[in-house]
């Protein structure tokens, strides 16, 4: 989670110059609408430490008429608070119907301290996320716009960011009374915030992630998003129980605003036949002996494999069962659900395949599709696709704690490389049944494909169920990164088991 | 909770027998309908052990068209399922669109089961309900209608069921092969029960609780309510977010199954003048010191007033005021919402008032409108009150994990006694103010709102924060009975506090 909050989205002084007074005359439009309409809006900012949490809600505070809108900060508790139930003064911080709550942290921000500094545990983490959910559930039952945005950046800059914080006696994080000192556990907190944010981004409450680093594209991505999710509530007035917000942030139409995780990705590498024999004859082999090694030790397998067309999939699918003895792995084709499949829920076809104890399941294409192809072409409606982040990092955590190992492949091939192979399939005959129609149509809509990939990646990457995005224009190389990946990740397992 | 599942309601052989052939036309009418429509219906059947859930679903397989019906049980598990992840059964067990699956109960006996065997803690069952609650959002959202029965009997009718069943040895109770001596422990069930029910009873999955002890009237209503349940979808196919199904089971029209819990009342008890005189005194003493200790301790109170119309509500709470120092106690007169409160969520207007530590506060009139004069008057739609329960749940499980007291009651008069009291106030100059034209219209609606509070009493009521209703023909005797609880209620919850 979080990987597409550190690709360097950022926005120019000129630029912001520009933008600025057009968003600001629209946010303040859309509040006037909004007054008119019986809708709360709660606004929740959080995120990791220095993200400018404190400034977001300053620019919120510019930006917006202050008669229809409100601030709420918790980091100081008041006798009055401290004697009733804790929820109390997030009660007190409702927006009435037609105005705006801008909260602080809000019900994560206890939560998440009490973790890191040890004063909660585990398992009292989840039933105050399940009293979360349950609240937010209520309010947007009750017809609210419950929009959250968690700031993050890399940790490279976030140290960039303390040490210039540190610099400055006056600047807030400076005056804090208490450091919590998160700072120096960057991983743990964002593992620790990569559950919470995942357990808490329903459809009906999502999480927006903004990458935070650059100031301008931040409260950018802030000003527009609210005002697309307003705007998204007012022209199609639910009964708060689906949600038509999008996911992730509204980015401004500047191309460094809208780079994605995949823009990151080298698409040079390569490696030499010679390499290529001799790493792949080597990965087979432990991975011939891992999969007899994961049988003995019931431990499944679950793989999945997503990618461009023509991305390499198949090739690198069959390097692996090549490898693996027969008995022990099924590859699932996912191609259009069967009239069956089409009469359940979306996850009922892949729930079928999961495998026994000790076997390997490789999906070739898998419930992503969801929110992938169905997203981009619209078989899924909005909600549906969106709430599907959830319920997939759901169905994941369930593989996860039974004990099954799941590796997730994006293939990744430039638009170039892509033509060049769509070209070589049809001029090759025996290749030509693998190009459609259908892959001509998909990459007219290579942008949105991209969006879809790195909103997927940041949204359901996780340490239990990780995505490896293997650069794949150059096939071997592509094949010897998926084995690796693959026999590292079981290779682990059955050693952490071992340690247990 | 449970309250009304123990009230004796019955239906006798030859009514049973007049109503079935109709009963059966319309359940295979309706599966017929079913079968058309994109609607896949989920029915669990759980309960208390000896309450017959067996002799249920073979009733349905009876009464319906077991081509579109699946039957599943959960309690042999088989190599396939222990080896995959806990859900994968249930996931194979879900009915395709147009069908009904009935589930033997369902992903909520391996939690109460591993919960009375002390081989699961509270906070791992926490950990499950979120699960379930996860689950049956989730196929609920995709469409699917889940009607989930919980069936119960007083613990004197469950011991008389088992001593019928022991003696016949082929009974299915007997054959068994473990038997979970779920018996031996009617109180400890129930309270367990009654966490796991009210936990998972949101508006989306509603659960139908049924007596249990005349098998005629639990088929019945079991048929009645997944007819209606049915009916009430495909007739307003909602996309899949809210719900339409009535709360209550739906009843046979005989008097016999439609008793409540206040016609168990007796409404004829009564106390001397000399006797009121004395017990009051020594219990508004009591009370005078024991809010005064309850301060000390940090301990609030809250106190709920719901009663019928003229039922002596004021002159209870006055009673209380009376005995308390009134530095540490305020009343709240809930009358129709401001303008402000309105303007929020329904519970906010009574957050507002949660007293600081130490203090008391008494509600005349309180949040349980919404499922009393709002359910009734149709202020409310049915999703929004029938949500409420579960809602107003976690509010009062809120209060009490903050170590609030609280204790709700219920002031109950007869129809008679009604009448005489609404006219002596007409008559009465000074009364004349406590007697408005609804007070007669809400009269003439007396048996909707008897099922309100039976269905109120029945959904709300629990060990943290249960319902006392007080017989209140007799004044004096109800004002003693109030007394008496209050203190009660406080003396233990201090001395249990010393205990810890």
């Amino acid at each position: 989670m979080f990987e597409a909050t550190k690709v360097g989205r950022k926005v120019r002084k000129q630029d912001f110059k520009d933008q600025i007074p057009e968003l600001r005359t629209e946010l303040l439009d859309i509040q006037r609408r909004l007054a008119d309409s019986g809708t709360p809006v709660i606004v929740l900012v959080a995120g990791i430490e220095a993200a400018g949490k404190g400034e977001v809600v300053d620019r919120l505070n510019e930006w917006l008429d202050t008669r229809g809108m409100q601030t709420w900060a918790f980091w100081d508790e008041s006798d009055e608070d401290r004697e009733r139930p804790r929820y109390w003064r997030f009660w007190n911080a409702m927006p009435p119907r037609g105005q705006i709550s801008v909260l602080f942290g809000g019900w994560y921000q206890d939560p998440l301290e009490r973790h890191m500094h040890g004063k909660c545990s585990d398992r009292d983490l989840e039933v105050e996320l399940r009293r979360i959910e349950e609240f937010e559930r209520m309010l947007s039952m009750d017809g609210a716009l419950i929009v959250k945005f968690w700031f993050h950046m890399s940790e490279k800059d976030q140290k960039a960011r303390f040490k210039k914080l540190s610099r400055d006696d006056r600047s807030r994080w400076s005056m804090m009374p208490e450091k919590s000192k998160f700072s120096e556990h960057y991983e743990r907190f964002e593992r620790l915030a990569e559950h919470v944010v995942s357990e808490t981004d329903t459809g009906i409450a999502p999480w927006y992630l903004v990458e935070a680093s650059d100031t301008r594209y931040r409260d950018l991505a802030v000003g527009k998003t609210l005002l697309d999710a307003i705007k998204a509530r007012l022209d199609n007035p639910v009964d708060g129980t689906s949600t038509h917000t999008a996911r992730s942030p509204s980015l401004p139409d500047l191309p460094d605003a809208r780079r994605t995780l995949l823009d990151e990705l080298d698409l040079g590498v390569t490696i030499s036949d010679e390499d290529y024999t001799r790493r792949l004859q080597a990965l087979q082999d432990e991975l011939g002996d891992l999969a007899w090694a994961a049988y003995k030790a019931k431990r499944s397998v679950v793989l999945v494999f997503e990618g461009s067309d023509a991305g390499g999939k198949g090739g690198a699918i069959r390097r692996i069962t090549n490898a693996v003895d027969s008995r022990l792995y099924r590859t699932i084709q996912v191609a259009a659900p069967t009239d069956e499949e089409r009469a359940h829920h979306y996850l009922w076809r892949f729930w079928r395949h999961i495998p026994r104890a000790g076997r390997m399941t490789i999906y070739d294409r898998s419930w992503y599709g969801r929110v992938l192809v169905e997203r981009v072409e619209g078989f899924a409606t909005e909600a549906q696709w969106s709430r599907s982040y959830y319920e997939i990092n759901e169905f994941e955590q369930q593989l996860s704690d039974a004990g099954i190992i799941v590796v997730k492949f994006w293939l990744h091939i430039s638009k170039e490389e892509q033509l060049r192979r769509f070209k070589e399939r049809e001029e090759t005959p025996h290749k030509q049944h693998k190009i459609t129609d259908e892959d001509w149509r998909n990459r007219d809509k290579w942008e949105e494909y991209t969006h879809a990939v790195n909103d997927m990646i940041n949204r359901t990457s996780t340490h239990r169920a990780p995505w490896v995005v293997i650069p794949g224009n150059d096939k071997h190389y592509a094949r010897v990164a998926v084995l690796e990946a693959v026999t590292k990740a079981i290779r682990k397992a059955l050693k952490d088991k071992k340690k247990d």
